[in-house]
């Protein structure tokens, strides 16, 4: 195994328990980093020669190197696959009774570059790092070692993969993989399509926070924009809701919808196909009113740069869900995007109620569930907020 | 009633949503505070003349005046009090299904300065406005009109009276209150002190994370530190701890925490007085371990001055905590101090944890629950977060 050297004093950042290394930490004087090859493991030492772990490189990104273990005896291989798998498995089954959840979450899990959703007996996965892709026969004999599923899918096709010089493809790598997969959240039984969804199919994040929609639906009449595959807009409907309503752009995702609906036994919840602003737009001419708006928009900021404008873009979608409320309505609303603040979606939600001559109180702040656990030292991985509110008058 | 104007642009905070007005935003050439009387209602005036709303004033505080009401023909009088206590009332009842919560949280529920914890048919209230003080007689009557509670407690003894220049005292103002006032909270039985206890008798706030407790504590060994009266460590024990250990420098709560755990037919609930950083310490000395800890230490943040004083407390108690964890054990580690950031105890529990050579999860990070409403243009009604955290080896 290679070795790469960090300058003096870029080991402090590892030290404090981050896991990436940047190219420009790298004394590529002593260990050039154009010899390596992508994917492959290298020990890491400080500037002294003492030596921190081993990492996977990727040598043509700004993250060059990603640690993989602080323990040179113990490198990425089918071994400690199934070591920190099982020790993630560990941690879900204490949090939740069945087996639906994000099984293995990158950073946080140990695995960076990995992640496994798990639909009980089918788990699929996403590989964003040149490392992780290398050893993809292990991590499919990891997976059938520790959970014996009935198949795995890779679904390879994120834009990180891109950025890393990875191609992108779909392949069922293990057993076989339905077009839609069944899982079961806040006890509501849901079918995820996990070859033509987005991501792996499932957005596990929110779990806890669609868990509170117990306590404000009943017998509500609510609206779930940005709906995808109604998670939350089915979970309403179960929990109570007297009549829902999802938004969506896409009419393939409404489809689900239905199907979704269908699966609990539900009759009252209508879809609507559209741009989501326009829709709220429309909806407000009509003179429509609901009493829970649930807001899960797209990352309105992918990058730093988007700040300003994502800023925009969810304090208009925000205001035109509170001009749709009834006095003393509920906005439930969500950000994915990592670069917005807890703080700046509150913000947010002053300013819209502000410019409606309307008062707000902030009952309910949620992040990740367990199965997306936050790594201290690596802010990257905290992305999710869901803040629920209280509209009323001035 | 008399007219307080402010300064050229000073109306600008308050139009944002915002609730306080500071000595130096008014322009005391045109309307001098020293006229006035604490606690005397005044309208607000900005710059140009434009009336804002009613303010109760405390003349001599560097926060000289608190806006009641944005429409000057409401005062605040028992009918405003009504309003507002029905208002925050229906919040309660929608989240909580039984009567046990605080009913008003000041400035969210548009009281600044009045604070009323709910124990079923007892209330007890704080007044921490010279504002609030006046109109205590209202607030009795008030309170009888919407609750008809058999008796109010004022439970006016906190040190933020004494900057207010208000007396300290406790006084049944309405029926009768008994010493031990009984409560359910998540399900679990507890008798709260309200004449003797701290602030009100019991602290609602973390409520939403205690319940998470059951997640976590099924058959396991658990240390409550700075336990009070044992909201934590008995909630623990009835979720199906093997065994819980209660630490407080207090006799008197360890009392209390045996009465608790007698309620709900435990008999697993340890008690030790001491201060906790010697009672931690000596355990490690002893050998002993623990699967689950609870922190919830009183503010080591009182000012902002504080800072970093209060962060090393909060780096020690946290890392004597986690020394006493098995390994994969679980720390829950609370915070109401209002100038710690979450992301500062995420970074406390980080540190330690890179100290003892230990990889962490924050697996949960909780706040306030929704009888706490937090403002959103007034940070400082936001002060507690428990951050919840796997602890694994290196």
């Amino acid at each position: 195994m290679k070795t790469l050297s960090l300058k003096k004093y870029e080991d402090r950042r590892l030290r404090e328990g981050h896991l990436w290394i940047y190219s420009n930490e790298i004394d590529t004087a002593k260990t050039p980093l154009k010899t390596l090859n992508a994917g492959e493991q290298v020990v890491i030492e400080d500037f002294a020669g003492k030596k921190l772990g081993i990492a996977t490189v990727s040598p043509q990104s700004l993250i060059c190197a990603r640690l993989i273990s602080r323990d040179v005896k113990h490198p990425l291989d089918k071994s400690l696959l199934v070591h920190r798998i099982n020790q993630a498995l560990s941690l879900r089954e204490r949090f939740y009774p069945e087996p639906y959840y994000r099984l293995v979450y990158g950073d946080s899990d140990g695995l960076c570059g990995l992640v496994v959703d798990r639909f009980g007996d089918y788990c699929v996965v996403q590989t964003t790092t040149a490392g992780m892709e290398l050893v993809k026969d292990e991590i499919v004999q990891a997976l059938v070692k520790v959970l014996n599923p009935q198949g795995i899918l890779f679904k390879n096709d994120s834009k990180a993969r891109a950025l890393e010089g990875l191609a992108s493809y779909i392949e069922v790598a293990y057993g076989e993989v339905p077009g839609l997969v069944p899982l079961v959240e806040n006890g509501v039984k849901f079918f995820a399509p996990v070859y033509e969804g987005q991501k792996t199919g499932w957005f596990y994040d929110h779990r806890e926070s669609r868990a509170q929609l117990q306590r404000v639906v009943k017998g509500k009449r609510v609206l779930d924009v940005f709906s995808y595959a109604g998670s939350w807009g089915v979970q309403a409907a179960a929990f109570g809701a007297a009549e829902v309503t999802c938004v969506d752009a896409s009419e393939f995702a409404l489809e689900i919808v239905q199907k979704n609906a269908q699966a609990n036994g539900l009759e009252n919840v209508k879809t609507l196909q559209g741009d989501a602003f326009t829709v709220l737009t429309q909806l407000k001419q009509q003179g429509e009113q609901f009493d829970v708006i649930v807001l899960d928009p797209p990352a309105f900021m992918q990058k730093r740069k988007d700040h300003a404008n994502g800023l925009q873009a969810y304090r208009r979608i925000n205001e035109l869900a509170m001009r749709l409320l009834v006095k003393d309505g509920v906005l439930v609303s969500g950000s994915c995007s990592m670069h917005l603040k807890t703080e700046e979606l509150v913000d947010v939600i002053r300013g819209a109620s502000r410019h409606l001559d309307k008062t707000t109180q902030v009952v309910f702040i949620g992040g990740q569930g367990a199965d997306h656990p936050v790594h201290p030292a690596i802010p990257e991985t905290s992305y999710l907020k869901c803040v629920m509110a209280r509209v009323l008058g001035a």
